[in-house]
């Protein structure tokens, strides 16, 4: 049910034409080093930081917090990237790297408080348990883990340090014993394998955060800067039909998809059957609810043998929406762009 | 005089086993761009900054501040790159890309207190009037002009804007009609063709700063991070005699070279004739000077007719001495381990 596109480590993606339930019946991995073993029973997560002894939490103490259950729709940051012409490097996702699934765990909040905040801290780094050698776009110095880092804000707000998947424990894909999960950030702030959190005054210029999972923007009359990428921007996508399927004249086919967005939510989504001359209300099937895609649908009978281009376009209660083209500051990420699904009706 | 490394733009290597004078007869030349055509007359240099009106300074204006004159050594913070294996990329510089200059201009510090700084400003960007695509090893989201930060402490301290070169004007090579001089600090701050100097408080993240320009480093326990390139590290190079030259036995010959460091000052060279087995004291030809390099020679009879590999190690004031080996942390930069001489010695 899974696509490969990638192994050892696995990359692998949700077929999006699949699309049924809100939770996504095979949810995307995406992994930048092969799974670390780990043994559940000796595990750790270690709190760390200035001015202060380190902190250890066995999975034991997690579960005596409260545990708290939510569903999460998580979007790879280079989701979509084969639609990026010139081909951009990395791995090369249609558009199955979205997912919704819900996760059981403790708030990362209250490990905070357990541990304590330092008041000079402004950043908590999520540090992985896996690591390796990076080689491309820039050579990292020897085998690095994966690490990212979130505002002390956006910590002790609503991140989750799941334990459990789906209402099952999580699977070593997945991160087992346990993982981060940041409602509303791209994936890549969703740290597996997580070991420690340590924080610390100032940003943290890691690796992912400056030479990958970064986009430019360019501060007024100054050449770019590199910013670490974070929140999702609104997006939807058509799930059905699947891009050059082939459907029949004057029969109604449902046009089914989802869409998303990170902050707010989704308050809109218009498709075009005619690659944007028109566009027409698509229905929600999903209320709204916070960090959770809307599935939506429409009903469109082909008036005419030939090809047409279907797109999709969603708004969000912060009054954004999806632009025509691909913003080339985002680089190889954040590809929300109105995405073309081309078909064929035949007479 | 020069060896040509790249054309359009321009990337030219003194050759180092002709050093002579304490000052270069021809200096290095590190362009990122093509020369930007600049008319001097028109020129000016704005200082921008939050909560400030921009101010403009014509070359005029800067020559009605005081002259300062003084003599410095500018390293390329890839000088010696050929000598990383496997091979890096970017420019191949063997160890001529350094070399000692008489700069004349206006202090930085000078042209700030005009401007005035607001009590936020944390960091100086120099902006270049020279502009271009970046491919490798990240792709720039379009054209880019050169820029550099600096903290405010080290604008303010001895940072020149010079207008002239050895007592003349500045060439369009070497940055006219105006250029930074940053003493101490690898070549990369020393911006060309200065158009800017932006005011800001915290860091600036720009693309010569974190994915050009930049080295790792380690804090306790997390993964690597990108810190933008500053100061020289203590280094020494043989100038004579070159790699590969044949020598006669019994014969002495005058070991030449020059050693510097971007704090304090050299306190000594040493010189190995037998691979590193054994070290002695070269005399130095120049005085210290904070931010010169100091020539150094050594009287050397090859005892016999072999194969012989010469080494140089210089040691500073403030402790640092030059490793064996290359620190992969530096990626392809500040390569300053001590760096072989393969001589032949002919019976």
């Amino acid at each position: 049910m899974l696509i490969t596109r990638q192994t050892d480590p696995d990359n692998l993606e949700t077929p999006f034409d699949r699309l049924g339930g809100l939770i996504s019946e095979a949810h995307y991995v995406r992994s930048h080093f092969p799974v670390p073993p780990l043994d559940p029973a000796s595990f750790r997560l270690e709190v760390t930081g200035p001015g202060r002894s380190p902190r250890a939490f066995s999975l034991d103490d997690l579960r005596r917090l409260p545990a708290h259950t939510r569903r999460v729709t998580m979007e790879c940051a280079g989701n979509g990237r084969v639609y990026l012409s010139p081909r951009a490097s990395g791995v090369q996702w249609e558009l199955g790297a979205v997912g919704t699934a819900q996760w059981t765990g403790v708030l990362l909040s209250a490990v905070l408080q357990e541990a304590g905040v330092p008041e000079e801290v402004t950043e908590a780094v999520l540090v992985g348990l896996d690591r390796g050698q990076m080689h491309d776009p820039v050579q990292s110095p020897g085998p690095i883990a994966y690490a990212r880092s979130l505002p002390l804000e956006k910590a002790q707000e609503d991140v989750l340090l799941a334990y459990e998947m789906n209402g099952a424990p999580l699977s070593p894909a997945h991160g087992a014993p346990l993982r981060a999960i940041v409602p509303g950030w791209y994936g890549m702030a969703a740290v597996k394998w997580l070991g420690r959190v340590h924080l610390q005054a100032g940003p943290y210029p890691g690796y992912f955060q400056t030479v990958d999972y970064a986009r430019w923007e360019e501060p007024a009359g100054l050449p770019a800067v590199r910013v670490p990428l974070a929140e999702m921007q609104v997006k939807s996508q058509i799930a059905r039909p699947a891009p050059h399927e082939t459907l029949s004249c004057g029969q109604a086919v449902q046009l089914l998809g989802a869409a998303w967005t990170g902050q707010g939510e989704v308050t809109r989504v218009e498709v075009s059957t005619d690659g944007g001359g028109s566009w027409a209300d698509a229905d929600f099937l999903d209320p709204p609810e916070a960090g959770v895609w809307r599935r939506w649908q429409m009903s469109w009978t082909p008036p005419a043998p030939g090809a047409y281009t279907l797109l999709s376009r969603a708004y969000d209660s912060a009054g954004r929406s999806q632009p025509r083209e691909h913003d080339p500051l985002k680089g190889s990420y954040e590809i929300r762009h109105t995405l073309p699904v081309p078909v064929t009706v035949r007479p």
